[in-house]
């Protein structure tokens, strides 16, 4: 069989920043030629970052990408590497662009060599579902590409395509000796292990192997995990990528060779095919590269790479140098700081404690110990002079008495964030974010808020494990054991604990997991054994909170485009036209 | 030919609010009845309300809504309606549910006569555009259901079916002589003239009448414009409901008799065809009704009544009583105070006058004037002892400081809300959302913004236009003279003016509403004459603004279901298990 020796760039694209992007992949083919390698694959969207949501509909930034497509093959050629074949992801569009309906605009990937583009393919299985709304924005392909190089015939598909698998069921129809597979694919838990079974199932039934390619890095709430992974006909992986960072993975693939099949002739009406002869003899490998596999990640640190890698990449990538954050000295807002020195440094992150009347010493003790032990800068506002001045003038109590208090915190969190440039961190988690347990304005200020799709249980053990990984590398340990021993209290009113007004997380947790992230319905969660005034009292806080999230995005449309649910734009977009 | 006398029912139903919204059509059945009606038509999702969201992929909402459609047909024939056939929009299933693809759920209607469903149609075009997500939620249905009613042979189709269209060319083959179109289409200016054209159109195709149903009320953001219409096969308006209000619309419709075509051969591949014989005889009428025609609505007009009914069913809707409000004396929540009066009443307006030691007296004055004009309770609570409390513990200049003063008015609404129950209203217009010329946490405080989709010249066009409206009615002006005439100032800094910061609306207005409405690129702005720095500040603020609205959205995602994109609920979400 021949081998190929394929090069795979796991990169951190930024959404809307095409020369950045660019960039990225002039280098990974610098490099990849360097190593000597036939074939370089870049990410799905690795031109123009992903997801692109609404500025798909723009027609001056689909444009702007096919044209830096077309400048970037002349670059590497220019640069040395024209003659390397090298698959970009992008967006293009063939048709009538509609600006409403999305119609003709393709996720698309190119095939770059001697400065021009071989073909364009257009992804087939859009996916449309969770946080993916490619229906909205793209039009399906039909029509397959094989590229002949070394001898072997070669099929490139996108994402989606290897869950939806037309166009792998074609490629094997059509011969393909190894089939490319782009990603944009996010992170969750337990993901990983699923998508390397699919593509198990896949090289099984294609009888050859599969280079599925992920991107790496953080983008508003999404985290692209990397893992990218090459696997065998007969299971075998045969090289891998680390997770939560960039690599260029540069592997020889045995492959079968091209068979001089009749492409035109091949029987699926689900998609035509198209054969590129780029090199019809196996190329010639003098010595063979040892392939390189990664380490493999526990269930913990797994999940706290990804919160590192998301909090700080929205910091870099929004611009941000410094984030600002309440310390209450309760566990919430320890994991948050404690993430926030991990990504992107003790000498950046800025932490304020406001205690008020209610507040106990532990709980300003233990902030301050927490900074001390992790560098950060910290200091003490108390809030209750200016509590006294809004209850000199408004008579409040109870709840809005509370509510009062955390708003107090935010609106001094939020001046200093506007007098110094800092980002304000929001610290809730999101079993109290799924009840409504925070304060509209108050401590769910902030531009992003790490630990939002963390529940309460699982704080509790990312804080054991991060210390525990201290402890292993024979550091000091970041968190005060106090913070994570001492009972939760939102400390806004005398011995308030959070179990007053909500049951223990460890029965919580676990509803809101089928409730929310599952959609049970109550009958569902009676019949799991929960009680039913348990039951409805959560489904309620649920259904209720949902209220509180969306406050202040409601208002009336009258036109075409209002802000809201019609016009969805990444944030984090450095899309600047010329 | 026969005639059909046809009611079509333009009701508000509460989205999850099953008990609520078939009691509406028991009503409209009953009112049928005795006006002698051979056919009875709700609009789209009449049961369940629209859009329900992601509510669709909860599995037992859809199979409450499938449960009390069967209730409701029992219901009906209890209530003395059984002989009235009855359409019902409804969410319905067929197929595996996959909870993350949506797969097997429908859009429906149902055909209801004597206790029993004759036939479920499944919408066949799914908009996914704008604020439409049907691809999301729901699968196409392949066949039209025809009703043979007094000797006229109907089809049933749902909303974009009418804009799509095939529904319609099939409906044409099959012989039918009437076809029902049931909607619920968000307005927006200028839309419900396009609607009447395409329906148009259509009947001209088809040869015979149409009778467009859509649904009325607010929802969330979108509004439902009512404006039901039959329009004949000559392009004829034969009746017409209102806009922006409920109505039974009781119309004697000639249509072309049933020509007993062997449905089974029509020849369109894209849809098979049933047909239901439940009269085949041509029905007698004793005596004619006169038909009804809705007044026309001026520009203005029309879009007050759409901002007002949009306040004042997310008030009632949600629960509220009362409203509360900053007034500050200027423009924007002058005419926000108004629609509040005119939505739910003055004396369940409560407004707040939040001077500083930059604020002009002629702001409090004309403030407590309008308060006046529209009996709305009025109180003062000057800022500036807060904000000094503030000052004394951090150092603030410039923006901080200004944003600062906006900040303690929006703690101060919220804190009386928290305490009274009263939902707050924030004033912001689109312009100023658009180019982030808002604070954060402060004026953007609020529950609902009633013209956060109204552009700043068209808030000055909608105050002019109410107050000629009240001398018109004989009414006193509700807005004072001064306000419509002084200058915009956010009054956050001594002799501050809109103007300092951003350049005259009447220029400002209509590049906002290519950039963003329009989805232009800066190149067909500068092409349209605009000049090149002020298109690239423009566009600056705009795409930086972007990020100003979501803040505090974001968060790692590392689960199926986070909070936020993966996650879309209704807000007015009346859905109870019990």
């Amino acid at each position: 069989m021949p081998t190929l020796r394929i090069a795979l760039a796991q990169d951190n694209p930024i959404v809307g920043d095409l020369d950045h992007n660019a960039d990225l992949i002039r280098r990974a083919a610098s490099a990849a030629t360097a190593a000597g390698a036939h074939l370089l694959a870049t990410g799905e969207q690795s031109l123009t970052g992903y997801p692109v949501e609404d500025l798909a509909l723009r027609h001056s930034f689909v444009e702007a990408s096919r044209e830096r497509l077309v400048r970037l093959a002349e670059e590497l050629a220019a640069d040395g590497n024209g003659s390397l074949p090298v698959a970009v992801g992008y967006l293009d569009a063939d048709g009538p662009i509609g600006s409403t309906s999305g119609h003709g605009i393709r996720n698309a990937l190119a095939l770059i060599q001697d400065g021009k583009v071989l073909f364009r393919y257009y992804k087939h299985h859009l996916p449309n579902y969770g946080v993916f709304d490619e229906d909205r924005w793209f039009v399906a392909g039909h029509e397959l590409h094989l590229a002949r190089i070394g001898g072997v015939d070669v099929a490139f598909t996108v994402c989606e395509d290897v869950w939806g698998g037309v166009p792998f069921t074609v490629a094997e129809e059509a011969g393909a000796g190894l089939v490319i597979n782009i990603n944009a694919s996010p992170y969750e838990q337990g993901k990983h292990e699923r998508r390397l079974e699919v593509v198990k199932e896949r090289a099984a039934a294609l009888g050859a192997p599969i280079a599925y390619l992920n991107t790496v890095g953080g983008q508003d709430d999404l985290v692209f995990d990397g893992g990218t992974t090459i696997i065998a006909a007969d299971g075998a992986i045969l090289a891998s990528a680390r997770r939560f960072g960039s690599e260029l993975l540069v592997t020889d693939v045995e492959c079968p060779a091209s068979g001089g099949r009749d492409i035109a002739n091949h029987s699926s009406s689900l998609m035509s095919v198209s054969l590129h002869v780029l090199s019809a003899e196996p190329a010639a490998i003098e010595t063979r590269i040892e392939p390189s596999f990664a380490p493999d990640l526990a269930r913990l640190e797994e999940i706290w790479e990804a919160l590192r890698l998301g909090l700080g990449d929205y910091v870099r990538k929004n611009g941000f140098k410094t984030v600002l954050m309440g310390l209450s000295g309760g566990i919430d807002s320890a994991v948050t700081a404690v993430l926030a020195r991990d990504a992107v440094g003790g000498d950046k992150v800025h932490t304020v404690a406001n205690p008020s009347e209610f507040s106990s010493q532990h709980s300003v003790d233990d902030a301050a110990d927490l900074a001390a032990r992790c560098g950060l800068t910290h200091i003490v506002e108390p809030i209750q002079p200016i509590v006294d001045a809004y209850l000199s003038q408004i008579s409040l109590s109870g709840l809005a008495l509370e509510n009062l208090q955390a708003r107090v915190r935010g609106v001094i969190w939020m001046a200093l964030s506007n007098q110094h440039g800092h980002l304000v961190l929001a610290a809730g988690n999101k079993s109290e974010y799924a009840v409504g347990y925070t304060t509209l304005y108050g401590d769910s200020c902030g531009g992003f808020a790490p630990i939002k799709d963390v529940p309460k249980t699982l704080v509790y053990e990312l804080a054991t494990w991060r210390n525990e990984h201290a402890k292993r590398l024979g550091e000091v340990e970041p968190i005060p054991e106090n913070i994570i021993l001492k009972p939760p209290s939102a400390e806004l009113r005398p011995d308030q604990k959070d179990s007053d007004s909500l049951p223990e997380y460890e029965l919580l947790d676990p509803m809101l997991l089928a409730y929310v992230d599952g959609d049970a319905g109550r009958e569902e969660l009676i019949a799991r054994g929960y009680e039913v005034d348990l039951v409805n009292r959560i489904a309620n806080l649920v259904d209720g909170a949902e209220y509180k999230r969306r406050q202040s995005a409601p208002g009336t449309k009258i036109s075409s485009k209002s802000f809201g649910r019609d016009r969805r734009l990444p944030i984090t977009n450095r899309f600047r036209e010329k």
